[in-house]
């Protein structure tokens, strides 16, 4: 240990928390850094030849099990840059897929990912443009690894960000909490158990068009609450937006069986990945018809307002309990869940 | 084995010769096929928004060992993606960075890393804008994989490709061959061995850009001899193009150390990678204005005519030998060199 900090990588550093912020802030920035990269958004903006912006993003995807109820890691990293775009505001162009397999792993299951591309970027309405395969020795790898990278174009005029957001503005979620997470870490540690929890993977950017229309000017932010869960999200929105954030325990639907796989696991459904969900601000007086929106679409039925932004400007994340109580929320450290994505 | 093919994944299927085209014709294509990804292009192209193209691409480098005589696994990163860009014309705009690390590897391996990413991209003069981070146990890695996207713009009328290509066009290269993957396998294979050979990682898009604005319009095609080396370049075109290539091989540059490893390996200097060369096709009046232009550069000081694109349209690679003779060349298999780039 150097200043407190581990001299060799961790599980945690990968795990969407404190470490990664550690790891970015005192290695990836300080030799990388640029006025686009330090936004640290889901996808950079450029600029584009016609007076709007290009926004690229990057993921990889390194899901254990590969296979999990719900999906497998071809959904998830179709889903996972689609929605990256998404939430910058842009239509999704083209994805650039590129596969590390690992020698030995069967040839019918890189098809059994593949179809799952295939089906994801269906529903997304984005084509594979262009892609790599790289194959590593048995020993060196874990079957497969897919990193995913992904160009849309967002509209001139669009302001999205922590900086857009103001006093009042309601915060929403398109519907329950936690699933995939918990759906990996269930068909990870208890394999043999029979669970209902299913993994919300699923590409978003038809349910936030629909959004976006509903409502024009009045989305202020949107993010999907993916490693960190939606405490993650909710904290670094209170941070970069200066903001408190104040959250209705309430309002936040965590299904019943969703709930007691996460008390199986001892885990938070808060701090849990989901891989289907988006996070939106709002101006009040548009909430109601984004709600509406949203729950015309059959991925956001369970739309629900969760919180609000504060006039306090303290950049905390509050939670009101369902008891009626206060705590303030706090990033995921990282390695609660590590390979959840 | 099934119709002769293998039925799980091998080494062979990531050396982008003959088995990765089985691959992405058998698997990849009849499930994610489109009119773009169909090309198999160095770089997908978009429509801009401006009457252009975007050009997207993406590479995973998994070279090993991760440091070699000439650089280490981030230049690679950085100049494969934007050397992708480049031979498609296009201007590079950003580049998008994907970590997976092994859980244990040195977070000062992974600064010398991020020191040769910076590096590279101040030489390409192409900022990294968007980037994540995953962590995989010990055991189901093997240090750092890096995942490089890049997107670059490529001007209205630039029209580059092997259906570009007429009989009569000179072949060009900007200097000798094969040093890189030479220098990646004596440092795994040999590693006691002192040796002179050097990688030639580079990006490309500063020489490029010169050879462009020299003879506009001259340019038929470029490509950058990667995997499969100057071999699989020459065979690819020749069977894309329709038209006989024919190389000559007193004009094909190997410097005496790097012909000397490559004997010491039992290795054909034509099939190993190079990161740092372009090929180019062009008019034949404009190849004098193009060697002139890639000479002046640093990185094309020994640029030369290599060939002629042959009016027999039989698809054929020829090499015309040092000792008058002739002799079909043939696409590299792919086991050659796994884990070169």
């Amino acid at each position: 240990m150097t200043n407190g900090r581990p001299q060799r990588i961790v599980l945690a550093h990968g795990g969407g928390g404190q470490l990664t912020d550690e790891l970015l802030g005192d290695c990836v920035l300080p030799r990388l850094g640029n006025g686009v990269l330090n936004q640290l958004l889901d996808a950079a903006l450029l600029p584009d030849a016609a007076g709007g912006q290009l926004a690229m993003t990057i993921d990889s995807f390194v899901v254990k099990p590969w296979e999990f109820p719900g999906g497998n890691i071809g959904h998830l990293a179709v889903a996972g840059t689609v929605n990256d775009l998404a939430v910058c505001g842009a239509t999704p162009l083209g994805l650039a897929l590129s596969l590390v397999l690992t020698e030995g792993w069967p040839i019918a299951a890189l098809e059994t990912v593949l179809d799952a591309i295939k089906e994801a970027a269906d529903v997304a309405g984005v084509p594979v443009v262009t892609g790599d395969t790289k194959v590593v020795g048995h020993g060196h790898g874990d079957g497969i690894v897919i990193t995913t990278a992904g160009v849309g174009r967002v509209p001139a005029g669009l302001q999205l960000g922590p900086t857009q957001v103001r006093a009042g503005d309601r915060l929403l979620i398109n519907g329950p909490i936690g699933e995939h997470g918990l759906a990996v870490m269930l068909a990870r540690e208890m394999p043999e158990l029979q669970t209902p929890v299913q993994s919300d993977v699923a590409p978003l950017n038809g349910l936030i068009a629909a959004a976006l229309v509903a409502a024009p000017g009045a989305v202020r932010f949107m993010r999907d609450p993916t490693r960190g869960g939606l405490a993650g999200l909710c904290v670094d929105l209170a941070r970069q937006s200066g903001y408190r954030v104040v959250l209705d325990e309430t309002q936040i639907l965590v299904r019943p069986q969703a709930q007691h796989a996460a008390e199986l696991l001892g885990l938070d459904p808060l701090e849990i990945a989901n891989e289907g969900k988006v996070v939106m601000v709002v101006a009040p007086e548009a909430a109601d018809a984004v709600i509406a929106a949203l729950r015309a679409h059959p991925l956001g039925r369970h739309a629900a307002v969760i919180g609000t932004i504060d006039g306090a400007r303290d950049g905390l994340c509050e939670m009101r309990t369902m008891i009626g109580g206060r705590r303030i929320v706090a990033k995921p450290y990282g390695e609660q869940l590590p390979r959840i994505c």
